[in-house]
């Protein structure tokens, strides 16, 4: 027996579009151009926008299906093309502007990329790659009088010449692709992900939920984390779901700039990775009475392992929340926020900073699960390890024409996380280790998220990661590398004095590896495989 | 162009109770008993019976899509039934007791009721109708040591009987049936509504965010309003798929009761009709320091408008919000909520409380609009009035075998409320009358609801409404009927100066009756139809 409601209603992007067009119009966006000055819209002016780019692109032939690549900060006009784009039956194909030319070419064309709307102070970059791609349409976003170059569209000609001629957006199929998110693994090819209009909808409804982000009409969020990460962790749909407030950065990242929105914006959710909280956090201890951040309710950080001694900082220090959530791409991206649950009402304020250090419980609708190297399931205990595996609405099935990438797959239909964790009993899940930076040392497994959050909560070191490096005895041992504060000085041993208390003896690093800078990923995390490249036969030639 | 993500995942009720039964195993459920003591357990007891339960019927003989029906009042066996049948693959079919038994006899029977799971206080009900169903299996929830009719199962025997066997829940469509509820229509037979996984899914979701209900883990959620009204609105279904503290007032609906319940369990929600929270209110003004209110943070009323007094009343006397829903059963039932936006924060508090008392503004995934008896649309400008016909996952698309139900709905698919409304600028619903209730005055319409709510804000008047009556010159002409307050009195002439500044000088009722109680429907509401009957010819004898 089938229900009798109206099921074949479809979940799309544009069903909440077309309502923030009639209930929020004007919700203000907020957005700082490239010369630092700031630009005041509304929902209202904003969504009619996206609606002339849809003739647009329609009239420069783009058909259902067909990509529209953005190289762009986060602003309104990359707002107008994220709402546009979508409910016109195209499929935005966001490219992370931190790529190599190379790798960006490869993704264009893999994607078969049809036009790209980018930022004129991004247009050098495109330079390097279009003419090894397929991108027929090149549309700028000027924040300048400098002439364009003969191949490009101006976005503003293009949407003036764009008389909306009062069809309404089509009819979608929920399943339909509403998006494109490639993915930079540190091993093979990048691999898309293609995000459906069901998909994008279900993630958006339930990151607004009073467990995960709680986000209402009257919240302003401030999205740090790039519109070309995994759609900016769906904050752009979320807001535009629930009518809240957006403000965005543009390409000015800085903590002086973002905490002058904060105050300026009286912005309530911030989110972004955890150097750009740790950079927002020294700006506020180097002189804490410059800024206002009493507006805040809520600091969104994903990306990688928020340490404790950030959270209790923010805490304690500015009476600001720090809630973690743990996601990936193929997850779009939110799978867990680390909310602490009634349960630990009755904690102390230590147990609950470390538990709001770990990933949290999975969303309604994610399953979660951990395994072994041999596939045997990892008991919700809190001790063991595994790989951790989900399951749910929101999370990708396959790669979009990758064979490869079958591999991240399990028999019975789970996507491997590549993510070692321990899961506890009420379902929290404590991420261990990446599956290619767990360190193996005599058949055991050493964490080194765990040593590196740790290291940092010490007070001379800025930043620390703790790699794996050959070992003859053991096969694999730690070494940690470590950035210090500046004035600061310490020493292996006193390090190792440091951690000794809070893990086994043999997770203790081997040695210690001062240097100037970390390098990182293009999304600000650790490149731990250079690291390993560089420090490789530390332990073997000591 | 498909997206590439887990689409087929079903969002499905067995999704979220199973997530519960791993986070959520200690959140509490408290019920109060028909001897009035207090019962306490956890959804994690709770929910191993509901799995008991599934097994049982499976014993039983029961197969998927079959009906299972419920009389019963709120509490944790009722529970049990609500998420055990649908996550087995069968359907809840919640009976309202407060219906005839004839209806009841139809009701069953029209819906191939197989099994009854039913109070044992409500059994001298079930024995007039049982005889005149398909019913096959009768299971008794008991609550005395009384010996049970011959036909009957218990149905704690049951589950002790029914050693869950370790198999899973099923997998399930999200287009499967989950439950059935019957309208009560004032005109032909009942109708069927069926729920589907999805509808109720998407439903509960969409009423836990923070514009709406804003439910969450902390929330201690107390739904007066029968589970077998539109399954509660959905709040057993939101407050397991959030983690809430549900407490459930079975028979006792009594002022006092209830007030106690809020007392003692912390109370943060509380959801009924205006009708109980009227009680409360006079039960509350009776005796202001015997309760203690103090952890409500939320009255969502539905079922019926709430009269701007009201609500007036509980913010001003005893700090808490009410929050106005509208729905009917077709609409699972939650379709709009009356939030006051942002846009007027700036507004004075009279401004906000007429606000708060109209239906507030659609749900996302909502769509509504109002259209006249010739089929125009009405414009969004607060003053044309139409009928309301809305769209939506959680909208009914058709009844349960029901030919005459068809001229609900309109050929492009949308259901017609019945509900005669004006829609502000901002997207707010106003409910201007039932359409059948409307006063159609010289062929302009007024609006019966406007003037009984306003009646009821005149100090001696306990509860009031207004009816069209026959009258030569114009057709209709508006009657008040109005029950006084004890100890106090009034007449026709001051009710019309209390009226007066508020409305058109034609809008003014011809005569006032003052009666000793208004007939109610099964679901609270004035039974308007009887009062017509008998004052019919009120205005045409004289």
């Amino acid at each position: 027996m089938q229900g009798l409601m109206m099921d074949d209603y479809p979940l799309t992007i544009s069903a909440f579009v077309k309502r923030a067009e009639l209930l929020f119009r004007d919700r203000e966006v907020v957005s700082r151009r490239p010369d630092g000055s700031i630009v005041r819209t509304t929902l209202g002016p904003l969504l009619a926008r996206s609606r002339r780019l849809a003739v647009a692109l329609r009239s420069l032939g783009l058909q259902r299906g067909d990509r529209v690549a953005t190289l762009a900060w986060n602003h309104e006009d990359h707002l107008v093309v994220y709402y546009g784009v979508p409910c016109s039956g195209l499929v935005t194909h966001t490219l992370n502007l931190r790529l190599h030319p190379d790798d960006l070419a490869y993704i264009a064309t893999h994607a078969s990329d049809r036009a790209i709307v980018v930022d004129e102070v991004l247009l050098p970059l495109l330079e390097k790659f279009r003419e090894r791609t397929p991108i027929e349409h090149v549309i700028v976003m000027r924040t300048s009088d400098a002439p364009l170059p003969a191949y490009a569209l101006d976005f503003e000609a293009l949407l003036a010449s764009a008389e909306p001629d009062g069809t309404e957006y089509p009819e979608l199929d929920e399943r339909a692709a509403a998006g494109m998110c490639y993915t930079s693994g540190t091993t093979g090819r990048p691999k898309g992900v293609v995000y459906s209009h069901r998909s994008n909808v279900l993630h958006a409804m339930t990151e607004c939920m009073p467990n995960a982000i709680g986000l209402g009409e009257r919240d302003t969020v401030l999205a740090v984390v790039p519109m070309f990460h995994a759609n900016a962790w769906g904050l752009a749909f979320a807001s535009a779901l629930m009518g809240s407030k957006q403000v965005m950065p543009g390409p000015h990242l800085d903590a002086a700039s973002l905490l002058e929105l904060i105050r300026q914006e009286r912005v309530t959710v911030i989110a972004g990775v955890p150097t750009i909280m740790l950079g927002l956090l020294a700006a506020l201890d180097a002189n804490p009475t410059a800024w206002d951040t009493s507006s805040l309710r809520l600091i969104l950080i994903g990306g990688a392992a928020v340490p404790e001694s950030l959270i209790r900082a923010f805490s304690t220090r500015y009476g600001v929340e720090i809630l973690q959530g743990w996601g990936m791409t193929e997850t779009s991206p939110l799978a867990s926020v680390g909310s602490v649950p009634p349960s630990m009402d009755a904690a102390t304020a230590d147990e609950k900073f470390r538990y709001r250090a770990m990933q949290g419980r999975a969303l309604p609708f994610v399953d979660i699960r951990a395994r072994s190297e041999e596939g045997t399931l990892i008991a919700w205990d809190g001790v063991g390890m595994g790989e951790l595996e989900v399951r749910g609405p929101w999370v990708v099935s396959s790669y979009f024409d990758s064979p490869d990438g079958a591999q991240q797959f399990t028999n019975d239909g789970w996507f491997r996380t590549g993510d070692i964790v321990s899961i506890h009993a009420d379902g929290c899940i404590q991420i261990r280790d990446r599956s290619k930076d767990v360190i193996k040392s005599g058949g055991e497994w050493i964490s080194s998220v765990a040593l590196e959050n740790a290291l940092m909560g010490h007070p001379a070191v800025a930043e620390a990661t703790v790699i794996a490096v050959p070992e003859p005895r053991w096969s694999e041992r730690p070494l940690a590398v470590v950035v210090l504060r500046s004035g600061h000085s310490t020493t292996h041993a006193e390090l190792v004095a440091f951690l000794e208390p809070q893990f086994p003896k043999w997770w203790m690093p081997d040695a210690t590896e001062f240097v100037d800078a970390i390098p990182k990923t293009s999304a600000g995390k650790f490149l731990k495989s250079a690291l390993r490249e560089r420090f490789d036969r530390r332990l073997l030639d000591g």
